[in-house]
């Protein structure tokens, strides 16, 4: 039975996955993307939560909640990449391992896609890679817990 | 009697219309535009929904809302348009027609005003032209609603 | 019977409407657009006199005579858009109310397509809408020279 | 028994202060330095309000309402201070004498920390000085109040 | 008897060949070039009509008309090289096959030089062989029209 | 009676001097400038010629003409100061002494007008006194053709 | 028995691994990780080719041999990530799935590491994770091919 | 009786304070400023020594001189602010507490005065707030004394 | 016999003129120009005091002795121009007409020497005619006296 | 029979035409080009001798043994275009006469590919016309050679 | 007799040393050049191995092998020094004590050169003393060997 | 006995060496350096004159005096490094050799330091060698002046 928690964050608009674009963000669903990185983290002996919000602030919220009952934040930051820099406070202030991950290859993309104020604070980056972004992610982080 | 809908959003300060600075934004308050666009839109057989928040998070969840319920958007981002990308995207996920518009020349004023994140996928503009943005802007969507 | 006029002018290649890479200018001739706009004008109680000219020096020569004889300037630069700060001063000294259009929405094309030297002194802007540009431009227009 | 009022605002993040990263933003909780404020303000014979959100719609709305209720803004922006143009317009309208403040000297730190939206729209700024910036800032702003 | 055209444009001061600055721009008088040009092109199966001028309107006027007459446009455009985005959008407009010439290596001279607003919408670009950078643009243009 | 003479050119929307932004310009017409080039001219013992145009073309066909007639230039670029590229080239090729002259200080102006494509290859630069830019720039003229 | 095989290319000084700065790099050898590599594409049903050189040419040459050879490719191209166009041609003309990996977060170190010109043309990034981005990256690798 | 002593420093043109563009900089004199940080120094029980010069070379000679007989320094650098990097050397060198002042909120002026080259090594800023900027500097600094 | 006087300022390195690099500064010696000058005054019923300086705060100083004592001030920054914040500070607070005079067209040399920080506060600009820039500088600020 | 002889030399990844992208690079190989620039240097009376390398070294090397053995260089650099400053200096140390060409237009591709440091030391410049860049190159090389 | 060594490398183009432009290199040849060296090793008791290469991945090579051999570097990069960040890497690895060295002053030629990949990690840099920056370069590098 | 003499000049804040950060500048104390310069002078047949000031002015002349009585000049610019162009225009002016020398690596230091004005017209550059630098940079400046 798992004990040890690990927050996985979903940015603006992610809510759409599935319906938003599917040719450039995928055919699955959050819901499908959250189910599977739960099963995943069944595999791996870790308990995953989820949440999406479209409210910078919301997400802040609650990755000051995070210090506490979480051992690792694996963050798809969307749009909020770009900009946000209280997102990146608040993750830095969570003092937690840290995976950014994108569904796309944000560098093949519009120039202001290149830039993300989140990547310089996180330990490892995946992008590019579809719904492997999260479950690899997933796997990275833990991976990085174990080893702190 | 009209059964199509568009949607009219306002974002951040301007509720204050009328009252904030109104040598450069005008002296119409926001309830004034929002029933000169629901009377011209009355004329232009159309139904015509308002909003406006100071939380981009906010207009983010209306647009979302917005796919299944109306037939195009009319959008000030206000103080948004410079650095939303957020909203950008949820706008391009609504695949909805969009124009965009400003109360006053946005070139004429400070250089960071004159950058918008979502110009690049309106598909129109009208800037500068005080309650006539709006208005001309109405009919400018439904003349896009009406070819697509 | 009109009394009062409005000069429309048209910069460089706009004579090629209607043929000139018509998915991306639309499918009215030049002299289309100026019927509409005589059209509409009549609807809106103003005469209204066009030129095109591919000649930057004869677009100037037309506005220096333009003080005299018209109340207001409604303008497509075309390419000149983007370097002819000659057109930019003449413009200026004329000193009558000015709205610049495009048929395109510059934003979504070639990055040297951002900037416009006229922009700035313009009384409003309208972008991206076709023959709607013109036409919604010459209404917007109108409304500034009756306010004033 | 004072009557006048001043709103003082903190951005994202603040909330943390004390257990976030002390050695950069010191060991003061937020409550030590609203107390601080407090009791400095009534030294000087004025009220104090303060208000922290991680909303920077939040904070907006704050704002709108302290044009009846306050003389005087006192704020730390935070993260928000380098883009939140929408904060920055909000302070425009509010009409109030301003003072932007931070804890740290954002200078001697990561470059996006250097700009700052609001700084060109405030009466005054100090930076670098800990709970000290709260406090001076507070008698600055008084005396901005006294003079005007 | 060749039966197919095309046309060959000097921008401005062109016509000054062989006494403007002989040591950058060579001793060739336009004439002799525009007769080693006929030569050339009576040698390729082709006739060659040559035109100059100061006046970009003029240039544009001239391009206007080429598509009916010509299969394809050799272009030395001079200073106009540098900003004419004007006879850019004419040259597009043409749907011309497209050769751009300079007599001289533009990239070894003033920085102003070493951008083209031309070169993005040509075929081939031949640059610094004086009198060759004609001839074998010419023979460039040809083969292109033959394959097309 | 004087057999030298030098060539004045007045650059796009000269001809408005007097009635155009007066308080920019001053209140001196084309006329009157040139009138008192003209007795100035006879004070020094040269002939003074003077020529406007809105047309860079026109402009360009005067300085082609000029090597033969006349033994130097003063010119008010206007607005094409900052981006006629093939004017320079033309007063580069005329192997004449060249004295450009502003009537205002551009550097105290908008960020385009500090740019000058002229001024890296006249003699001499005369900025921002008026009608003392044309007086004096003609003396600077006929000293520099006194000396060579 | 696995028949499909994969291509892991190591770029310049990553024959160091272990010795060079392993408080950057970790401390693994490069042998140690292509041993690890080979036996987790055992586990995934692949085989695994590893090569490493210091020599820009040498790199390209393995690459072009690949097309044959090879279903996909892994690639850590070390510094050469950030100049060598002539590997990124490479890499575009084989025609392979692509996984570009970093042992570090780039984006944390120096300003010229912030910059890949391999990094627009893969399918998927890893970056940041030691050894983990060498296997995570195998496994996207593999997957991908699976889903081609 | 105070022992403890702080130097203030005024930079160039300074001396002109009360004279000088008055409703820039205000209307105190520089004595007047003086006398009240003495005043005010001595409610906080330090000695305060103040200086101006116009010569970069003398306040730097002073700053030297202060190692030895301050403990701390106070400092306005007017002009030198955009570039004296050996007023920003001898500081750093100095080893001594530093508040570096200025009477107006340089952001909000001209764009070179937006860069200080001696805000990056101050400990603490305050700006725009006139003779509050000095008194309270004077107290900022005193504080970072009496915690050192 | 003169009662007006006028300052003229030499920057640094101009005690050198007529030894230091005369093929680009010219052959006069600075005691040359200084009589010149003067001589050239007098023609004007005006008198001239000359001083240079290599220390640019000894620069300041006179030039804040010269509110008393002069109507106007002619300066040569030289390589001041380019950075000394402080000079154009002291010009401001003078409050004299101002003409800014370098021997040389600075356009026509280095990068560096094509920014002045003097110019966009001085009322008219002479470049490039050696000691002509002097006496037509004199001229033009004696005439500039005259019309205040 | 020819006696002189030039060398072509081909960058990395051109071993590939023919199969590589022939959309963009077209449809020849590298031997068949060869082929074809053996054959025009026989009817141009010259050898022909073609070498290509993915090493830069090699490339290097090739050039500094073609001092004594050729009369001129015609050279592709491929990617190495974009960045290597040692082919450069090879180039420029070889003191032969040099025609750079590419297959593409580089400047209707990405932005990396418009600037080339080898172009500002060619004697002349052909882009843009596949094979025909090769063909014209070695003749405008040869004719080069012939007037030297 | 000695037993310590040092490494000399050469970048490439450096074999021509005495032939390839002499007015900018030199009339060493690389030869006389190691001899030097060699000579000033001996009395500076230390042997100094030398080798030269056009290759940057045959340089990395010998840097790798030299961490156990030799006790300091001095490198000429030559071309290499604008942009080869492997080579970069592979002298960070080495942990030896490092001087460049550049015959010539980088700062005075064309702005590429300005810039070195290399200089922020060397102890330290010797540019444009000829044969002096080798051979002081040498005594420099000695010293530090002796100081560690 | 020596007769030829070398002017050695250290800029601001140098009068510190041996107590200001140690460190970073090395514990050597300005008259020690000039002590072993004065002694490695000698042996190398030189005497050496040795001055260091605070003041820019004071610097400037002291190079004017140089040119009757020195044969070369050795400068640390200290600060002046990265502005005084002032400087750099007595150092061309006084027409002799010149080394500049750095005690620290400035290119392993803040980006300002990165960017010197006076080495593009230095002979000689020595960077970050301590006392080195100095000595070398006297040995290279007599070898200079012994080949001129």
């Amino acid at each position: 039975m798992p004990v040890e928690k690990v927050l996985v964050l979903h940015g603006p608009n992610l809510n759409l996955l599935g319906s938003r674009e599917p040719d450039v963000y995928g055919e699955f669903t959050l819901d499908e993307i959250n189910n599977e990185l739960k099963k995943r983290g069944k595999s791996l002996d870790i308990e995953v939560d989820c949440h999406q919000s479209n409210h910078e602030g919301a997400l802040i919220d609650h990755i000051h909640d995070s210090t506490e009952n979480y051992r690792g934040i694996l963050i798809n930051p969307a749009a909020l990449t770009h900009y946000s820099y209280a997102l990146r406070d608040a993750l830095i202030a969570s003092g937690l391992p840290l995976v950014e991950i994108h569904l796309t290859n944000v560098f093949a993309r519009e120039p202001f896609r290149h830039h993300s104020v989140v990547s310089p604070i996180a330990d490892g980056l995946i992008y590019g890679l579809g719904l492997d972004s999260y479950l690899l992610g997933l796997e990275a982080l833990v991976n990085i817990i174990k080893k702190s």
